[in-house]
């Protein structure tokens, strides 16, 4: 079926389509300016460092569902070589087979196209299997540094996580923010904790992926409003599935991918961070969360480092 | 034949093993304190961010000559599918097969042995085809941020590159710490530029790799003294090549790797860097540098990100 | 626990080693001589031809149960691409990553070892990450033509297929042989049907893995009286799963490739040749079978087809 | 440019469109009857066999001039491993990623697209990122056993190899018949040897792929006279390169794949057998070519083994 009314509306009021130039393929990554950037330095007042991404390994977060999304096959090359002969230094290789959206991930700008459309008007038609993603690639976004905040939805109303059928509302974010005494500013990195992450941290493989709690439709028009620069969450497919509107799949990606131009954050780790935050009592930080630069590659994993 | 007295003397004065307790395998990465990333937040002065890494490409630095080092090949698996029924949004994916080693990536502390050893006294047979790296391995390496530091060798000598077989001695790395006006400090993160990047970045794939200039058997003890965290440079083998001693190839990565448990970084690309510090009159930065935390893998592609 | 007793006594009974000389790698496949070819040629009386290859996919019958035996992951790398400019012919290409294992494929008979050794004596040792097999790998294995003939274990019963306990013993490889009106001798590829595979084509793909039917550990004795060059079957793990003997797992694997030295070949898919067979009222064939050339490989794909 | 007229008139000359049906995806391939197939096992009067393919290896034909097309990069995930416990039999498991055009292969009929069309007028974009192909794909081909016939060129001409810019011909073809007193005759499988293998085989890694001798445009109707079933040559374009009207390149594979429907196989390695048949005076055989049945790819690795 066709994109419903809804969705068209909400998205000509998120749209950011020529804000940034024609020629713009950053979006909201544009927001992070430097002094933004130096706001975030001054988040660093412990130095306290807190690591967001999952071990990547072959028992990890995909079951098989997603074709061609496989969880990293990792092999050893050579093992303690002896390259230059014996009893010189010897040398261990390794090389890894994987999808790119497999793990704690950014969906680049070009993972995601809606009525023949990326981002910033550009053809779908754009991204070609020889040469992959020629607007919006990951490898467009050269750095990532800004703040991060954390809305941690799950600890705000008191749960350890969130039922699998809660959509995340622009309420629960207004609740969360007040729960961490933040007031989220443009170009801020937010991360969104629904504690999903903690029935895969528990073994529980398939109860992880679906059905899982995530972000509604609703939320797009919040973090417009507050020129958010990229939204990353603790599930795998990021917003509530079963969707809010039957048969309107996965609505947020078309909203922050396509229209707003925002990155998107899969299976990251927020568990380790919701302690320190708490225990912290702050709820800001720098976040580093530089994707790889893979060629036209529509995501990246990504290792996330918050410093306190 | 065997390493040579001249090998085991430096090791001697640069070794650390027990150092961190006799479990440790995070090594020198142990010097970037609470206090030191405090340090490093307050390089951010402009806020202005510099990406280190290369692309990730098929067409990248490796031409064939070190087995199973394969570069990127990168292919999608879904374009603009409209895995929800058609007018729904629509989805691109991708996967990748590439050698860890392969393009701008740290070394892990089990990426070399000798004498049967890794770092602190682990068995070089913890290496395992089934396992990968049980101690030492890149995922041991939570996050690594840090004070990062230029020592531009090429430009203090007014060298777009050094020649193909000069050995960057520790004198090299003071003319370049006085350009820079710089003390390197504990924990700091140290990238040497020789500007053989440059050869890659001018299309020059075979003469990028071999023979390169590179760091000196000497300069272990260097970073020893001033308790670097941990060393980058911009060519392939790190280390000058051929070697200074006939026959002793690749010493520094097991003075580095093995005894120090020191961190190496290769292939990344320190040219906009080296612009942008001078054209700042800073050569320090709050370094953004976490790898990929691949299970018992012996290195890790990396996005390194200087921001000044 | 170390080997039983009754494995031992069934090795002694059943070795090959030295038999075709020490530096012998083929095994049982000396036993396809000339003559055998051209009596495996006589077969052909009708010209028909039938596949017993499992299409090579991602949705394969592997399930994540053995580490890295995964799936071939097919991918495009170019699609009617005008490599030679507009207009000109197009080409299109691809890549895949899969388990040597995961689909219809031999084993190489270094795939398998006890006590630490493989097949003739060699050193299991001699199986490295470097290098793969160098003794009994599967490209020492140039070319696979000879007599096959079908023991349809499951249809000689008047079954569709054996009960998953079923362990088929020599008296139900006798009676099959009857069923079939053969007389296997020296040379001749066996191929044992129990009907396990329909579980799989009919979509269950759990239940075709484990448990499943299978070889006895009494049957290695009966390839060997007859001198069976090469044994294949239509199950995942080719012999009875769990086992006859307590904690003694996969023995057949032990006694075949590195006892006799025979070569094993499983997830063949011998539901049409059943079908085919019973129809022509024959059940002994001409059989190319030759496994591809992985150099140092432990198994590879086969694409085998049956000519009667 | 678009195709000039001398493609066109050739094609039309050879074009099998409908000759097999609207819906038919095996081409000349349907020329290989029942009939022919007794024929090919009564050309074995021996029993000797010949094995055609190069060994899979990393360091392999392909030098990465094209894209995507990768050597087999071969690794071990699993040696000795005693899966079931200590003493007990032990495993060795491997995986591959591989071109499946990058060693000994067949071309798919979906290999190749002109004009938006593949063969028997399926359009060129029913080839897709997400399935491959849906028609003319590899899997297509259940088996591939006939007659084979070997038309010698070098020897025929007295020359270890051809030179580089030797165009085959049809009177080179005719040449080679009357060397090997041949008569091919509909069914059969070509086999052209240039002894431009040599050249790899002796170690001129850079100096067998291009240029090379190779098929001249006005073969196509030679084959197509005789009603073949497939071709395969010991080149690695297959056709002439630099080709023998400017501008138009690799025309060969267009009317082969596209019009008439017939495999091509390239990287044959074609000298042992060359050796053979001058030995036993007879260039006919038995041929089994079977590809493996990769769900919609374009191609395929192949172990062809010659039996006389």
């Amino acid at each position: 079926m066709p994109l419903p009314p809804e969705f068209h509306e909400i998205a000509r009021r998120v749209n950011n389509w020529g804000r940034w130039g024609d020629g713009d393929e950053l979006g909201t990554l544009n927001l992070i300016t430097d002094e933004v950037v130096r706001g975030a330095a001054a988040q660093v007042r412990r130095g306290r460092r807190v690591p967001l991404a999952l071990p990547l390994r072959q028992n990890g977060v995909q079951t098989g569902i997603i074709p061609g999304r496989i969880n990293p096959l990792h092999t050893m090359t050579q093992i303690n070589q002896e390259t230059f002969g014996p009893g010189n230094v010897a040398f261990s290789d390794d090389v890894v087979t994987m999808g790119l959206q497999a793990a704690t991930h950014w969906d680049a700008l070009a993972h995601a196209s809606h009525s023949g459309t990326l981002y910033n008007g550009r053809p779908a038609a754009s991204v070609t299997v020889h040469e992959g993603a020629a607007h919006g690639g990951i490898d467009r976004v050269p750095y990532l540094v800004s703040r991060g905040v954390l809305l941690d939805v799950a600890r705000a109303k008191g749960l350890d996580r969130l039922p699998a059928d809660h959509a995340v509302t622009p309420e629960d974010l207004d609740e969360a923010a007040e729960f961490g005494r933040l007031s989220p500013v443009a170009g801020d990195v937010v991360l969104v904790r629904t504690g999903q992450m903690r029935s895969w941290l528990d073994g529980d493989r398939d109860g992880y992926g679906f059905p899982a709690p995530g972000l509604s439709i609703r939320t797009p028009e919040w973090f417009h409003a507050r020129d958010i620069a990229a939204v990353a969450t603790d599930t795998l497919p990021f917003e509530i599935v079963p969707p809010e509107i039957e048969g309107l799949w996965l609505p947020v990606h078309g909203l922050h991918l396509v229209e707003m131009g925002m990155l998107q954050g899969q299976n990251w780790n927020l568990e380790g961070l919701s302690a320190v935050c708490a225990e912290e009592g702050r709820h800001s930080f720098l976040l580093c969360a530089a994707p790889e630069p893979f060629a036209g590659a529509t995501g990246s994993p990504v290792a996330p480092v918050a410093v306190l």
